[in-house]
């Protein structure tokens, strides 16, 4: 063993102890009033319920693919250690969000009191306890799969698959559940509280607040985290395949290196997230962290391999999630003309409002498809599959810190709830809503790098894939005039939408319970009359409930679908994970962008535009953003998981296909 | 040569003298009062108004075109006589074009009229009406194809893709620039006569009003026309170059014939279009010429050829072709489950309503892609690629009968619009409007069969490419694990978003000037008060300029791309087209039923349900309604186009891209 095996190990000890000693810092802070706190700690628990109801049923799940895969390798040439990789990949990534949640919910009230002191300390609270959950993902996963490499060397690739179907499973309920929890409770609470009563966003009287805080967390926190674990852990382990079975030199630790490189340089470039501006403070993060990994990464390459092949692709990946980022922020921004043009729409009605929206957000699919297209020609002309796999790698390499301004928004928007609920007054409202607003702009972004990780990822995956099924003489006619890869292609394609379908359903049936409850508490119980207190804990239910429940259906078509289409033929399964991936991330862009488009147009609005709060144009513009409260956050985000989730079983199962094909 | 090289051409003929004197019937009829007759030819005007405005912009396209083949035909091997059949092409579907236009627009007044007697009466009418357009368009196709084919024998497959192009370029315009048209009528007329102003539809003091029933006209028979003239030639074409490419016997002339003895089909059974319903007769026709074919088609099949496969073949797409029709019904019907869901989620408001739609709309695309998958697959199984081009042509074999149903609609929709605008009184407005409602389920019909017609086209069309670009001996890598391919697939995935993006962004564009200028005349001239008059043709103008500006830019997109990419690489382009395929298809099934959706939720609930006309319910089922029309009306069906378009584009231009990748 050589000192770069256990580089990556010791890189990932120290991103959790520096997680452990932000956390520290966080939780001595104070915390604020005693109304502060009592709303921190209603969050705190509705969040760690929801946790815990949803770990219940995963758990089965898990249990269950654990031994079935322990079966399977009795009869097949899937490793039995799989099995193990599956298990501490779903707990791996299920601490992480656990982890997350937990700093996250104990540092909104504490941003919201620092904010007293002026804003750059409500920042550096939020954007801290970002950075314990973004280094806990990039931490638990490097040091997971650094564990499996130690152990069984170049063996380890294979098993590792397992690793990525564990963490692929826990992102899949924490997208689809967490998804469906936090827009039912953000529609119900909207709908009946701001449109129908006229009372303002996070007024305490609403019995849906809480769910709707708490939904900020699950959504914002728990699922994005799990999603970019995911992407993360996959992109490696996809590195690491390709690189040992196209035979490039250090092609099984060269990966791991590089993302250990990753996490040096989004811990270096913390020092830099301090500005006047909270979004300048931000941005100089992400561009520091991102220029000292292309140094690092530079030499490292150099220095190891003489040959500068790779780092381009690595490169390539890295600009291609940069500019993904920035076409998401122009085209979601207020500030810029696609939300505008949404807003002036409004001004004749809500239907030419929903379709502006659709149209911009369709047209935002431009950039990052051609962006990404072209970046993965570049990947494969520098270093065939295995270039592919790098760029992946190389766009998720500072997500240490790119996950530390995604998380960062929920807190913010947390700690101006509180200020709202607790009754901080104007000044310590503005400070953080102004946090606020800088989050919603970092989680656009955020949002975008995820979706366009999530589709480079899946290419790798599928990749793989492709060179697993040659390595192993499987002599699949992959050529698209074999009718059964373009049959596969046009079900996979269909997926996304049904998927999506499915994901638009569930948010719209757990709202309506929603509604109907929270319509209810104000006529039973006489809230608005100022005599009853809300009940916020059975909305927490309802919002709890409708998750679980209406997860499952499409989380199980998401497993299902890719083993049996593979039972019956590889080139089909080929074609469907072509089809999906190139679907899911358009239409993840589609309505990701379209949803924080409507979003932006009504707060252009708000601020004060084409007639303002109360207008008629507003009134079209509350109707945009609800409808596009689902789609970019349940499922757009939800399709992220749905293309890396189906490369990933593929890879599991190809040994069982591999069986009955040969 | 034989007698069955001449059948089709006779059959052609027989179809073209049948629609004539179906015309002659229609014309001899009776036109009702001065004030029916006077809507009539404002209609009839606005129409043919259109129709040479646009065709002064296409004929200078059809032009340059024709020239740079000629051009063109001098260095590659291009035939010179394919810029002859790209003439011809686009003359005969401009010519069935304006043939249907001109009957629909005679046929209403004289439909409005007959429902006097009953409602048979009118139905006889607007079904002939629709005949002579279906009957047309099936003649002037079989004739075209039949000369170039007795002239040039087995050549003829290569120059006719110039005949498909040509009729493709028409197609396009007519369906970007009609669509554009009809929808920015219909918005602007419904925002500010319905909804600002509270008049009912099609009241004649509208200034918009006699532009929205141009529109239904320029959009559903001048429209669909085209676009299925193009999926039964195209359909055809590819049949025959595919035949001759396998060496199947007869494939030169077989799908001719099949073609053939669908017109036969369909003429032979317009004796069923008689019932005491309406839906049931044109039913009782759609259903009896498949019957009627397929029982012909299997006698010839066996006498000619001795071998049933490629009957089985044309039978799988004959067979999906109702399915995609029936599934279409239920997703659209008022009576079903889909548009009631709809309808009840309006009483959330309209965000629930317009999520649900496009839940609905997303899930819709499940049934089709399945169904023609399948169809696909045992197409190829039966007769390989041939199999798959004959099943498109088994589809649309009794497109004579179908077409006749579809352009029912338009004509029945503005005879229920003159009776509105003539005061026939009561009992003859709910006649017409019987016959209207049956039109409006048969159109969502027709418009799930265009699709569901141009995807298998385009199929078949890339499967031509494909085997043209092996016969060159081109050496195109074309397995999915090409990173050019893949790009392609990407990029080309993309572009029915982005064109989407264009139409529905021009409609909002042209229905916005519409709706100022209906406001104008309203305040202006004072017509409400009943003081002024409507200028009609000011908004005919609007829509007219709007549509013919906005159609340029998508439609040399549709042009341009595909021959870029090809001069670029052959893989790439491949992959764009089975990219572009796929998506095109799932966006205009979902933009298409989405649309018909919201459109069956809102007349639900104004059959008296959930509150009826005027209810909030019912105000949040209009904004989906708004929203869903340019979805199902324009950039829906202009899809249609651009996935074969892009595919015969291709086909036309193969020998220049061979001459630079050889």
């Amino acid at each position: 063993m050589e000192i770069i095996d256990v580089f990556p190990l010791l890189s990932g000890i120290v991103a959790l102890i520096s997680a452990s000693l932000l956390a520290y810092y966080v939780k001595k802070k104070p915390a604020g009033t005693e109304k502060m706190k009592e709303i921190s700690s209603y969050i705190y628990k509705g969040a760690l319920t929801f946790l815990n109801e949803e770990y219940k049923i995963i758990s089965v799940f898990v249990i269950v693919v654990a031994v079935l895969l322990l079966i399977l390798s009795r009869f097949t040439d899937i490793p039995w250690q799989t099995s193990i990789a599956f298990l501490v990949g779903a707990l791996f990534s299920a601490l992480a969000g656990n982890i997350g949640m937990r700093i996250a919910t104990t540092a909104n009230a504490r941003a919201a009191e620092a904010s007293k002191e002026g804003i750059q300390k409500g920042l550096t609270i939020a954007f801290s306890s970002g950075a314990v959950m973004g280094l806990s993902v990039v931490g638990l996963g490097i040091v997971g799969l650094s564990i499996f490499y130690l152990i069984y060397g170049i063996d380890s690739a294979n098993i590792l698959f397992g690793f990525g179907f564990g963490a692929s499973s826990i992102a899949l309920f924490a997208r689809v559940g967490g998804g469906i929890y936090t827009k039912s409770a953000d529609v119900g609470a909207d709908l009946v509280g701001k449109v129908e009563a006229g009372i303002p966003e996070d007024d305490p009287r609403n019995p849906a607040v809480i769910a709707d805080n708490v939904g900020d967390n699950v959504g914002d926190v728990a699922g994005m985290g799990a999603d970019l674990f995911e992407s993360y852990v996959d992109s490696i382990i996809s590195g690491m395949s390709l690189g040992i079975i196209l035979s490039f030199s250090y092609g099984h630790v060269y990966p791991l290196l590089i993302a250990a490189l990753g996490i040096v340089s989004s811990i270096a470039a913390m020092i830099f997230v301090k500005a006047k501006n909270p979004y300048t403070a931000l941005r100089n993060g992400l561009f520091g962290s991102a220029i000292i990994f292309a140094i690092l990464s530079a030499l490292l390459t150099y220095w190891l391999l003489k040959d500068m092949s790779p780092y381009y692709a690595i490169l390539a990946g890295l600009v291609d999630g940069i500019i993904i980022g920035l076409s998401t922020e122009y085209f979601t921004s207020h500030q810029r003309r696609p939300a505008r043009i949404i807003a002036e729409a409004s001004q004749t009605g809500a239907a030419t409002n929903i379709l502006e929206g659709m149209s911009v957000g369709m047209f935002s699919t431009l950039i990052p498809i051609i962006s990404t297209a072209v970046a993965m020609v570049i990947a494969y002309e520098f270093a065939n599959f295995y270039g592919v796999a790098l760029a992946a790698v190389g766009m998720l390499s500072t997500l240490g810190m790119s996950l530390a301004t995604d998380c960062y928004g929920p807190v913010a928007d947390n700690a101006a709830g509180i200020s709202e609920m607790a009754d901080l007054g104007e000044e310590i409202r503005r400070r953080t809503e102004e946090l606020d607003a800088v989050g919603n702009t970092t989680a656009a972004m955020g949002k975008g790098f995820a979706i366009g990780s999530a589709a480079i990822t899946a290419l790798a995956l599928i990749f793989t894939f492709v060179s697993k099924v040659n390595q192993l003489n499987l002599r699949a006619d992959i050529a698209l005039t074999n009718p059964y890869l373009v049959a596969g292609l046009f079900i996979g394609a269909m997926l996304p939408f049904i998927f999506s379908a499915l994901t638009l359903g569930a948010v719209g049936r757990t709202a309506e319970r929603m509604v109907n409850e929270v319509r209810r508490q104000f006529r039973e119980l006489k809230i608005l009359e100022g005599k009853g207190k809300p009940d916020y804990e059975s909305c927490i239910r309802i919002a709890t409930r409708g998750a679980l429940r209406e997860m499952v259906l499409p989380s199980l078509l998401a497993v299902i679908v890719p083993v049996i289409v593979g039972i019956w033929r590889i080139e089909a399964l080929i074609g469907l994970l072509a089809g999906a991936t190139a679907t899911g991330f358009l239409l993840a862009i589609f309505l990701a962008n379209a949803g924080g488009a409507w979003d932006n147009a009504k707060k252009y609005i708000e601020e004060g535009h084409l007639g303002g709060k109360g207008s008629d144009a507003h009134k079209a513009a509350v109707i945009g953003d609800t409808v596009g409260d689902p789609c970019k956050d349940t499922s757009g985000p939800s399709l992220n998981i749905l293309i890396k989730l189906m490369s990933i079983v593929s890879l599991v199962f190809l040994p069982l296909f591999a069986s009955l094909h040969l």
